[in-house]
């Protein structure tokens, strides 16, 4: 398969966008991208998306996308995997480069969430869990990682406040990133006395009910060597799926797709943990970030939460976690997550993060992840 | 990239199979292609889903399915592209196994659509076409089609009568598919004496509500030629879009989009139409399939209804198409058809294909299409 590198990106700033439809959203994003990376056309699009239907009563977006940019009649694919739906378009973008199947692709992530109500939209969130064994029964996804949190505590010892100090971080990151929803500072007393949503859960535990779209370019790298801008290689990429239900984990603090997605992906970079210098994790709630941080080998098990306290992952710290502000305060639609989680690390590599800057950054990673771990997709960027 | 091949097809009986959840519908197909295939695990399954969310209040269909085969923590992968998602998964399957990413994959399609009423179901349908700028005045997919068939009756001189000997044909062909949900025969009189839906398209010129699911398993021809089945190989695959909403188009008897993805998969596949001896089309409704044989360069613009008045398609024309039933009498769960298109195909080459079976055809070709022609996939298979 051929090497490949992102040469282009575009994020709009996310948030309630009740102007603009989800067509302006992701074009907007897209042409960015296109701008960015000095292309006059793309020969395919992908485009993930985890409710077209319930959140915007619209499939078929791989067509209206590709029309709406005005480059049909390329190719324009849809793909899903709940909230990992991003990471999915950029690894199916990925393969259809490194095969040979298409030059410049287009990978994207759409999702507009906030034109429905509020309990319309939990339901639309809940169908990445599993409807006839999980949500049948009353729970929607703060409750099933309500479940983690509290099994972790229990096992680990993980206290309330290193939960809250997840989130702290995130949005003193967050605040320095512009295109954030929430770029506001927090601190451990305010989560702590917000409204409690799943105990132990409170609200600014969550992330946030976000519209937004993202999109990168990608090439073989050959043809990024002949452009302007630094060179950024997507060295791995990783997938794999555990059982959608949480009650059919023989342990719900371990997040064994992404232990296994990882572990793939660092034997196909060649890398271990210790060489990662940036990392955007999938931090949808704030136990998620402290049970992914494990099952990447960043940290031993159990001791995620006592390594974010001792500021391990802060972006002073030596292994900077979620620079962007992660979904946490940067926001989550979730189809496009994992696409702008791909844009904060290639903007880390090529030394544009402004002043969330990890200095000298040359390896990054990037986990997105389904439902409450069904699915796990991590890759690997490189500059060279 | 690697060559490809079909190693193993399953399929259950499609109709309104209400005893039945979607995933049991799903992995009663996925383990009988595993079983034909002779293989005892795969590498990796792409599902085609159009709308999971509208239909069975379920996404992430990949990490669930992948769970139910007992299979994770396999990639799973659903794609969607409306009605054409069945056709884009069996795509996504044949690119994987083709750039060496995965060597045994399963290529699978999904749909339950008849545990929602009627006309939520209309609407879960409606979402394949442009939600802002068509269905928001009011017109679902009948009503689209109507305008498609009352412009070529028009422009062409195609009959009511000719509509409905394209029924007429399908369900001649259905008649003789055990796994058809309607394998009755009809006549002309009957489908013009059906209800009225869109003038001039009566009921028995659609195509059903269905729930079916359909699966295959491909390798590389090199591992194929190791098996016991004869070899099936992909010879092409061929993706194009074109501007979802028909009153964008320059002509809307055309369907631009299938006459782009099979001029890419007639060159990619060193074939000319006159060369195929078997073709599943996407009649989603009569009209269809008289605009897709045009677009498929079969016959010449304008002259499909009359080819089909002449017997040209029929079983024992020179040309079979839809020799299953077609959308029309087989059913239409619309994830599945375009990966049951392919089942067909396969096992017309393999000479599998029963009472129906097209003599000593060695090479087949499917369409598949999504809402008005918004995005067309076209693949080309060749017995060796």
């Amino acid at each position: 398969m051929r090497d490949v590198a992102v040469i282009g990106v575009g994020m709009n700033r996310w948030g309630e966008l009740w102007e603009k439809s989800h067509r302006q959203i992701w074009t907007e994003a897209a042409i960015e991208a296109i701008a960015d990376a000095g292309v006059d056309h793309v020969d395919a699009l992908y485009v993930g998306c985890m409710s077209g239907g319930l959140f915007m009563g619209q499939e078929h977006l791989g067509a209206l996308l590709a029309d709406q940019l005005g480059m049909g009649p390329i190719p324009g694919t849809r793909v899903e995997s709940a909230c990992a739906s991003g990471g999915l378009a950029f690894r199916q973008a990925y393969l259809a480069v490194a095969s040979g199947e298409h030059d410049i692709v287009l990978a994207s992530g759409l999702e507009k969430m906030t034109d429905v109500d509020g309990g319309a939209a939990t339901y639309a969130l809940s169908t990445a869990a599993d409807q006839e064994y999980e949500c049948y029964h009353g729970i929607t996804f703060p409750g099933l990682y309500a479940l983690m949190a509290r099994a972790h505590m229990e096992k680990y010892g993980t206290t309330r406040e290193q939960l809250a100090m997840v989130a702290v971080k995130n949005h003193d990151n967050g605040s320095l990133n512009p295109l954030a929803q929430y770029p506001f500072k927090t601190c451990v007393e305010a989560v702590l006395s917000s409204v409690m949503v799943a105990d132990p859960l409170h609200i600014l535990d969550c992330s946030p009910i976000t519209d937004g779209a993202a999109a990168l370019i990608l090439c073989p790298v050959e043809l990024a060597k002949k452009l302007k801008k630094p060179v950024v290689r997507i060295t791995a990429s990783g997938m794999a799926t555990d059982t959608i239900a949480l009650s059919s984990r023989r342990e719900i603090t371990w997040i064994e797709s992404t232990y296994l997605a990882a572990k793939k992906a660092y034997a196909m970079a060649g890398k271990k943990p210790e060489d990662i210098n940036v990392i955007e994790v999938h931090d949808c709630f704030t136990i998620a970030e402290i049970c992914v941080m494990e099952a990447l080998g960043l940290v031993e098990k159990g001791k995620g939460g006592k390594a974010v306290e001792e500021g391990l992952t802060s972006l002073q710290g030596k292994i900077p976690i979620n620079t962007s502000g992660g979904l946490k305060a940067k926001g989550h639609p979730v189809g496009a997550t994992g696409v702008a989680q791909a844009i904060e690390v290639v903007k880390q590599l090529r030394e544009e993060a402004g002043p969330r800057q990890v200095k000298g950054a040359r390896v990054g990673l990037t986990q997105n992840m389904g439902g409450s771990g069904g699915s796990s997709i991590v890759h690997i960027f490189e500059r060279s």
